[in-house]
């Protein structure tokens, strides 16, 4: 993939920067709640956090990756439709551990 | 909580701020991807490894709490055993979503 | 949907209800453990079993519907390529939680 | 485990007992769908209903379990407690997964 490729989340792009900055600020934010030693379940609540943002995340990335990329092969037909939905699944399985 | 409070997972703290920080790259990581404008199934891949990476240090976690605070809290009885095991079973049920 | 309809699923049926009934005899088998009051452990074990088998189905039957159904509205176009990705999306959301 | 053993879900055991004969029912339920060519989101909708409900149970089953048998353990201290505490943790990971 080129740096300039376009992508099914291309256009929602700066909301996904934004989303996954706040989720570093959290990870980080977990990191320092260790080093103070805060109480173990307000950690585990804010893992939670992450994690449900994270889910959020792969959700909309992949609703835009079965919309434009999935679809496109779809209506091209022939191999590459089946591995594009080969490769979705297997993401869709990770996701759903 | 002070600050120096002792909890199940305190002899392993360094163990802990060492994982977490490698998830905190990932995150940034991520970020990095989405703006360098990589594929969609890529992106979704480390999601997926950061995701599983919070999952084993919530489990440590919880298994510290488990075998320290709620164990001495059941030792001790009354209503805080009850209280203790209510809120961990109020985070394992925020983990197993 | 007629009685006679033709899905994704259809040309292995007769596997998937060779799947659901073996699940169907493990959740009495299940129900046969708590009446005997069997070990909860090993309730839980047999329940993830279930949980582990259910889950497999539901793969396969999105990755059936997927292929056929909503790969075909793709080609298609038009209003019901959106309808049927969304209705997609909102399945592997509950199948993720 | 002898037949008459008392566990922590015994005082609900039919409690239990009638919600895993409505999973079992619902189980059944889905092969009948797919006897029927019913559409796969709607079998997958009920698939993600019978697991919601299975999990109902599994949360209640290991509640019960921790605030009796986990916690009896750790009452009487020693290698039973880590033992009981261990088993507890693999059944949680399971869930969680």
């Amino acid at each position: 993939m080129n740096e300039h490729a376009h992508h099914g989340y291309t256009p929602q792009k700066a909301e996904y920067l934004r989303r996954l900055k706040l989720i570093e600020g959290q990870a980080r934010g977990i990191a320092r709640m260790v080093e103070e030693d805060k109480y173990c379940i307000d950690v585990l609540t804010q893992i939670s956090a992450v994690t449900s943002a994270l889910k959020a995340v792969s959700m909309g990335l992949l609703e835009d990756h079965l919309s434009h990329c999935v679809a496109d092969a779809a209506r091209k037909g022939g191999p590459e439709a089946d591995e594009k939905l080969d490769e979705a699944m297997q993401a869709i399985r990770r996701l759903a551990k």
